[in-house]
C-alpha cells in the first residue's frame, strides 16, 4: 500500500528520518471525517463531470460511506505509517473499492482538500464551543441570581475598592464571556467554504459539478461560498489565526477568573468556598486543598497565547501560494481548541457549585475604607462642596483614622466638624453602609443579557 | 500645578525615579483631544444635575473648547512634567477657567476617562486605517486591470507550479484585505463607548444626564452604548487586543505580499520593475538598488506581533477590576496602529507605481514544468487515464526531460507513446501553453470585489 | 547638507512619506557615542593604510572629538531631518573637517557600523544592568538579614504550607537573581567587537591596521576579536536575541516578586508595609493607596517579552547577509533594557524600605494548618509509621478539626488517639509550632551569595 | 491501585473531567527514567536516616530496579489511567515490593521529584542536542573543504552584492551555530541538580544521606549540587526557560539556513540540487520536486518560538512557591526539543548531500554589478579618490550601463575617461573578476573552529 500519494518523477528513496519527521497523520487524523466530505463532494463532481463511471461513482460512495460510518462509530484506527489522513484514506478506500480508487484523486490536490478539512474542522469546534460557552454563561447568570442583592467588596489594584453587588462582580465576566460569544458568532458568519481550487490554479471541473455535490451535511451548504480565488484559498490560514486570537481572549478572561477565585479562596481572603471536586491535594502536606483547577487554567494561558504565536510566525513572509509551513498550523489549532473547550465544560460546572462565605463577607464589609468614596461623594452631591476639596477632606480624615487608629464613625461630631463643618456621625452612619453606596449609584445595574444560540 | 490628581491621605512625597518610570503623559498625550471629550460630556453631565451653575459649566466649556480648538490646530504642547494627559488638561482648564476647575473631576474616575479615551483613539483610528486599506485595495484592483488577460507563473513552495493570470496572483492578496476590511467593519460594529462607571462601582449621575450630553461629535452618538458593567467597562482591554489582531493578520498579509515583491524583483527572478522612490542603495556598493521599504514591512511584522502578545501578556490573570497594568496596553496599540498606516499608506503608491518586466515573464512562461499538470489533466478528461496513472505518466515524461535534457515538446512521437499511447507532439504542443493552461479551468476566475465604503 | 549617504545610480528623488517611514535617526541617535568610536577607529585604520594624509587624519580625529565632547557633555543634538545617526555624523563630520569628510566613509560600510554601535550599546547596558541588578540583590540580602531569624508563612498553590524563616522567603528571589547575574556574566564573556566586514565580503584593510587604532576605550580593547567571518558578523543579531532573553527572564523573577508583595500588601493579608513614596492614590477614591510601582512592574512583562518576539520573528528566515529588517532590531532593544534598568533601579530601594508587619504575621503563624506536615513528619521519624498513613491520619485529624470547628490543639488525648496510638496534646504543643517547623529541616537554610562584581 | 497520591482530609470524589484535565501522564511519562532516580537516591537517604529497614531498601530498589530496566528497554508501558508519572511508579512499586512501598513518598513531595525530573531530561536531551549540532557543524565544515576556493555570490538585501567564497558562506552558518554551542555549553555549566526540597520547606532528612546516595550516574553525580534554597527550587523554571532560548536562537539560524536553501534551489537562482531524498513531490502536479524538509524547518520556527512565549507567559507573575501552572511547562519544553533534534539530525544529512550547480554559479558570477564595490576600492586604493566621489563615479557608470543596455567593459576607454579621467578597459577586466574580488579583502577568511566536543 502506498504510504504516500506522489513520486513518478522520483528516483531515489525518500529518507526514513525525514519521512517521519514530515508526516502529519499523528494529529491531521483528526480531520478524518472532515476528509470523507471532500472525497464525497469530490466524487459527486468526478460523476456529474461523467469522469467517473456509475460503477466507480458507486464503488467510491460505498467505500467513503463505509469509512465514514467507522469514523462516527469511534471505530476508525489511521495507520500510522502514512504520511497524512489524505493518503491513509485513500489507501483504506482502494483496499475497499479496488481500481476505482485510482481516479479518486482526479483533478484534486491535497492543498484544496485540507483547506476544506480545517475549515470544516474550526466549524464544528465553533459549535461545541460557542455551546460550552452558552453554559457557562448560564451558571454564571444563576450563580448572579441565587446571590441577587448580595453585597460584594469591589477591588481595584487589588486593593478594597467600594462595595458592589455579588451580581454586579459576576456579571462583569458575563459580559466578557458575552463579547466573546459575539466574537464567535461574527466569526462564523464570515467563514466561507470552498472546494475545486486545485494545486494553485483552479479546476477543470466546472463549480456547477460542486455545488450540486454538497447536499452531505448542513454545515457545508450553509457556508458553501463560490471560489473567488484559488491562489488566496490554498494559502491562507487568516480563519485559523482568527478563531486563535478569539480563543486567546476566551482564554484571557478565563486567566482572569481563575486569578480572582484563587485569591478569594486564600485563608485570608476566604470569601469562596471552591467546590472540592475541583481541587487537589498534596502528596506530602496533609492539610491543603488546593484550586488546581483554576491554577491549570491561569497556566494555561502559555498554551494558547503560545498557539496564536505560532501559527502567525509560520505565516509570516510565505510567499504565495501553498507551501508546506503551513502543515504546522494544526497542532497548535488542535491544542488551543482542546484546551478552551475543556476549560468551559469544568469552569461551567465549577461555578455552579460554586459557594459564598457569607460570614466573610459581611465582615470585610465593615471596613471602612470602602466608603470613603461615599462621603466625598456626599459632600459633593448634598453639600455643594467642590470634588478636589471633597476628596482633600475625606483623604485626610483617613488618614487620621488609621494615625490615631480609631474607627471613623467613632470619631466626635466635634472633631468630625474640624475636617468639614457639614460632617458628623449622623451622616457618615448613613453613608457608610453597603446599602446606601451600591444604591447611591444610578447607573444601570448589570443585566443579564439574553443569549440567542447559535 | 499640581501634577497629580490625588494624594490627601498621603504623607510622603513621591520617589522621583518611580514618578519618572510610572508617567504616561511621553505617550498619552496622544489622547488628548478625546480627553477634552470626555470632560465635555462629564461637563454637560454635571450640569444636567445641577452640581456644576451655568457660569461654571460655561466657564468649564470656555476652556475646554479652547484646549481642542489648540490640539485640532497642532498647537497643543503638552506639560511633560505632568503625571498623565488627565492631570495636564485638568490643569490647564484650571488655568483658563480657575476655581470652576476645582469640580470638573467631580464624580469621575481616570479608570472611566482612560477607557473611553482610548476607544475613541481606536475608533479614529479605525477609520482611518479602513480608508487607507480602501486605497490600497483600488491600487490592487486597478493593477489586475492594468494587465488584465496577462499570464504570470503561479508558485507553491516558491517552485514554478502552473500558469495563472496576472490578475489572479494580485487579486488573491485583494481577497486577503478584503477579509482585513471585512474584520475591521465587524469590529467597529460591535465597539461600544460608555461614560459614567466611576472607578468600578458606577456613577451617582443618572445615565440620562449623559445621553443628553453626547451631542459632541457623530463617532461618539453612533457608538454611545449603555454602560451595562461598570466593572468591566473600567477593566477590559477586548478592544485593544481584538483591533490588534486584526492588525496582526494585516501586517501578515502584506510580510508575504512583500516577501513575494522582493524574491521576484531579485536578478534572478527578475519579473519586477521596482519603483525606485521607494528603493534605497548602499552606502559602500555604488550599484545597490534595494527594496527596501518591503524589507522593512517585512520586518515591522515582528512589531506588530509583538504589540499584540505584549497587551495579551499583560493582561493576563489580572484581578478585577482596573489595575495599574493595564497603562502599558497604549504603547503597543500606538506602535501597530502607525505602522499599519504608514505601510498601508506608501504600499498604495508602491502597487501604483510597480511595473511588470513582460520580456522576462513571457520567457519563464516558457518553462514545460508549468504544463505538466495541463499534460495529465488532459490525458485524465480527453483519454479516459485514471489520474494516478496519468500524474505517473507525466512524472516519468519529466524525469526523462530531465535526464537526457531534451525539452518535452522535441520527444519524438515515437518515444512520447511509450509514455502514452495517446500522446504527440500535436498535443502537447496545444496543451503546453498558457492560454491553454489557464482557459481549461472552469473555476471562477478571481473578481474584484465591490469596496461598500465605511 | 545630504540626509542619506548613497544616490549616485538613482535618478528619482526618493519619495517622501517612505523617506520618513524608513528613518531610524528618531532611535538610533542614542548610538551616537559608539558611531564616533567606530569612526575613529576607522580613522585611525584608514590612516595607518595611508589612505589619509596626517593632515586629514588630523581634522577629522579632531571634528569626532568634538563631536564626542558635545555627546559626553549631553550637548549633543541629533538632526531629525537625517536618515539615520550615521549620515547625521558625517554631515557634521562635514561641517567640522571640511573636505576630509568625504574620505571619512572610504571603505565602510554601514552594515559594519551599526553591529558595533549596537555591541558598544549592548556591552554598556550590560555593565549598568549588573550594577544595578548588584544594587538590588545588596538589598534583599540586607532585608533577609534584618529580619533574620523571624518566621514567615510559606505558600504553595496561594494556600498556607508550611512556616519558613523570611530570609529563606526573600533569598528565594536572590536566588533567581543571582542565576541573572550569572546569565549576564556568561554573555559578556561571549560577546566579541569586531570591526572590517565591509557590507559583507570584508575589507581590504588589513586587520593589522583596525587592531592598532583600537585604543578608544577599555570596553572595546577587552572585547575587540579578530573578524572571522564577515558574513555572520553584518547579518547576526543573536546578541541582541540573547540578552533580550537574558532581560525576559529577569522580568518574569520581578513580575513573580511584584505579584507576592501586592498580594501581601492586600487589607486581607497585610504583611508588608508599602514604602508610600513607590504607591499612588485614586483621582476618585479618597482612602487608596496603591501598589502601582509593583503593578507596572509585573505590567511590564508585557513590553519586555513583546520585545524579545518581535526581534525573533524579525529575524526568522532572514537570508544572508544583512536585510533592512534588522534595523528594527533596535526599539525593542532599547525599550526592555530601559524598562529592566528602571525597575531594578526603583525596586532596590523599594526593598530597602519595605517593612514587615509583624503582629499580622504572628498572628497568621497561628494557624494549625501550616503544622500538619510536621505532624507527619514526627509519626515517620519518631514513631516509625509509614508516610503514607501518616499522611492519611493527619489528613482526617484535619478533617474532623475542620467539621467540628475545633482547633486541633484542643482536642483531647482520648480523642487524638483514634487518630493515632502516639498521639496526644503533648507533642503536638511541642510539634505545632513554628520554631519547631522551622529547625526540623535539615537541608541547609538560604545562604547569601557572594557577588564578584564585573 | 491508587492513581493519585493525596486525599485523606477529602471527602467527595474528584470530577471526572476535572480529572482528565489535570493528568499529566499522557506526556510526563516521558520523565519515567528520571523519576526513577530520583527514588533510588531517595531511597538511599531513607536507608541511610534508618527509617527504612535493609529489607525494606532491598524491596524497594529491587523494584526500581526492575522498572528501569523495563524503561531501558523500551519495555515499560505507563498507565494512562495514572493522575502522573509519579503515582504510576509509586503503583508499579507497590505491586513489586509491597509495604514497603508505602514508606517510599516518606518525606518527599512531588514538587521535589518533578523538577529533578525536568532537569534530569533537560541534561539528557542537553547531550543528544549537542552531539546532534557538532554533527551538523562537521558536515557544514566538510562542505566547506568540498568547495575550498570555490567562488560564489553574496547577497545582502537580497539582491547581488559582491562576490565571496562559497566557504565563507557556508562558515557564516558554522559562526552561528558554534555560537549556539558555546550557548548550550555555559547553559549545561550552570545547571545544578538538588534533591531535598520537600514541598517548599526543605526536608527532615540530612543533605549528607542524599549526598551518600547519588552514584547513581555520572551525570548526577557531575551536577549535584547542595540545595541552597528549597523555595526557589521547587518554584523556578529559568532552566526550562532558558533551554528554550537557546533552542529559538538555533531555529533561528536554521529558518534562515532553510530560506537561503530554498531560494537557491528555485528554477530562478538554481544554485543549488537539493538531494532528492529530503524533498516531496505534488499529489497534482506531477512536475513538482518541493524542498519540504527545508520548509517544514522553516515553518517549525512557530512552534520553537511558540513554546518559549508559552511558558515565559505561564511563569509570569506566579506567586511563591510551586503553583500548578508550572505544570504546563512540560509540552512545550518536549515539543521544543524534538522539534530541534529532528532538524539537527535531518539537516546534516541533508548537507552531506547537497551539490552546488557550478555552471550556474559561474554564470551568475558574470553579473557586472557584483564588481561594483571593487572599481569604486580600486580607484580609492589606487589613484587617490575619495570615496565619497568614487562611489558616485561607479554609481554613474552602473547607471549609464543600464539605460544603455551596455556592458561595462565593452564601454570603450574614452567614454570610461569621463567617468572618472584613470578608468579603462585593461583596469576593468582586472578588477572586475572573482579571484581579484576576493583576494582583495585583507579581512581574515572564515576559519573551520575547533570543536572541543562535550
Amino acid at each position: 500500500m502506498d504510504k504516500k500519494m506522489w513520486g513518478g518523477r522520483f528516483k531515489k528513496e525518500i529518507d526514513k528520518d525525514f519521512f517521519e519527521f514530515q508526516k502529519s497523520i499523528n494529529y491531521d487524523h483528526k480531520l478524518a471525517e472532515y476528509d470523507v466530505y471532500h472525497s464525497l463532494i469530490h466524487v459527486g463532481a468526478l460523476a456529474a463531470a461523467e469522469i467517473l463511471s456509475k460503477d466507480e461513482e458507486d464503488a467510491l460512495v460505498g467505500a467513503l460511506r463505509e469509512i465514514l460510518s467507522q469514523i462516527k462509530k469511534g471505530k476508525f484506527k489511521f495507520d500510522p505509517e502514512c504520511e497524512d489522513i489524505h493518503s491513509d484514506i485513500q489507501n483504506k478506500v482502494k483496499e475497499k473499492a479496488g481500481k476505482a480508487a485510482l481516479k479518486l484523486h482526479t483533478l484534486r490536490s491535497r492543498n484544496d482538500q485540507v483547506v476544506f478539512d480545517e475549515k470544516m474542522y474550526v466549524l464544528t469546534q465553533y459549535i461545541e464551543t460557542i455551546k460550552l460557552l452558552s453554559n457557562l454563561l448560564e451558571e454564571i447568570f444563576k450563580k448572579s441570581q441565587d446571590y441577587e442583592k448580595r453585597y460584594f467588596i469591589g477591588y481595584t489594584h487589588t486593593q478594597r475598592a467600594q462595595v458592589v453587588y455579588f451580581s454586579d462582580y459576576i456579571l462583569a465576566y458575563g459580559q466578557m464571556l458575552m463579547r466573546d460569544y459575539d466574537r464567535l458568532v461574527k466569526f462564523e458568519e464570515g467563514l466561507k467554504i470552498h472546494i475545486g481550487a486545485g494545486a494553485l490554479a483552479g479546476s477543470p471541473l466546472s463549480p456547477d459539478y460542486y455545488r450540486r455535490a454538497i447536499s452531505i451535511s448542513g454545515v457545508i451548504r450553509k457556508h458553501f461560498g463560490e471560489l473567488s480565488s484559488p491562489m488566496d484559498h490554498v494559502s491562507s490560514r487568516d480563519f485559523v489565526i482568527e478563531f486563535l486570537s478569539i480563543l486567546a481572549i476566551i482564554q484571557m478572561h478565563l486567566s482572569r477568573m481563575s486569578e480572582d477565585m484563587i485569591m478569594y479562596s486564600t485563608r485570608e481572603f476566604d470569601y469562596l468556598d471552591l467546590p472540592e471536586e475541583f481541587c487537589t491535594g498534596s502528596s506530602l502536606m496533609p492539610h491543603k486543598k488546593n484550586a488546581d483547577f483554576l491554577e491549570l487554567v491561569r497556566g494555561s494561558t502559555g498554551k494558547v497565547y503560545g498557539s496564536l504565536f505560532s501559527v502567525l510566525t509560520t505565516m509570516k513572509g510565505l510567499p504565495l501560494a501553498y507551501n508546506r509551513d503551513m502543515q504546522l498550523d494544526k497542532e497548535p489549532l488542535f491544542a488551543s481548541v482542546e484546551t478552551v473547550k475543556d476549560e468551559l465544560t469544568i469552569m461551567a460546572k465549577f461555578i455552579k457549585k460554586l459557594k459564598l462565605k457569607k460570614d466573610n463577607i459581611d465582615n470585610a464589609l465593615k471596613d471602612e475604607h470602602l466608603y470613603a468614596t461615599e462621603i466625598a461623594e456626599f459632600l459633593v452631591m448634598k453639600k455643594g462642596v467642590a470634588f478636589k476639596d471633597a476628596h482633600d477632606i475625606v483623604g485626610k480624615l483617613i488618614r487620621h483614622s488609621e494615625e490615631k487608629k480609631v474607627k471613623i464613625q467613632n470619631i466626635s461630631d466635634k472633631l468630625l466638624s474640624t475636617f468639614h463643618k457639614d460632617l458628623n456621625k449622623k451622616i457618615l452612619t448613613k453613608v457608610m453602609n453597603p446599602k446606601y453606596a451600591v444604591l447611591s449609584k444610578k447607573t444601570a445595574k448589570s443585566k443579564i443579557p439574553k443569549l440567542k444560540l447559535h
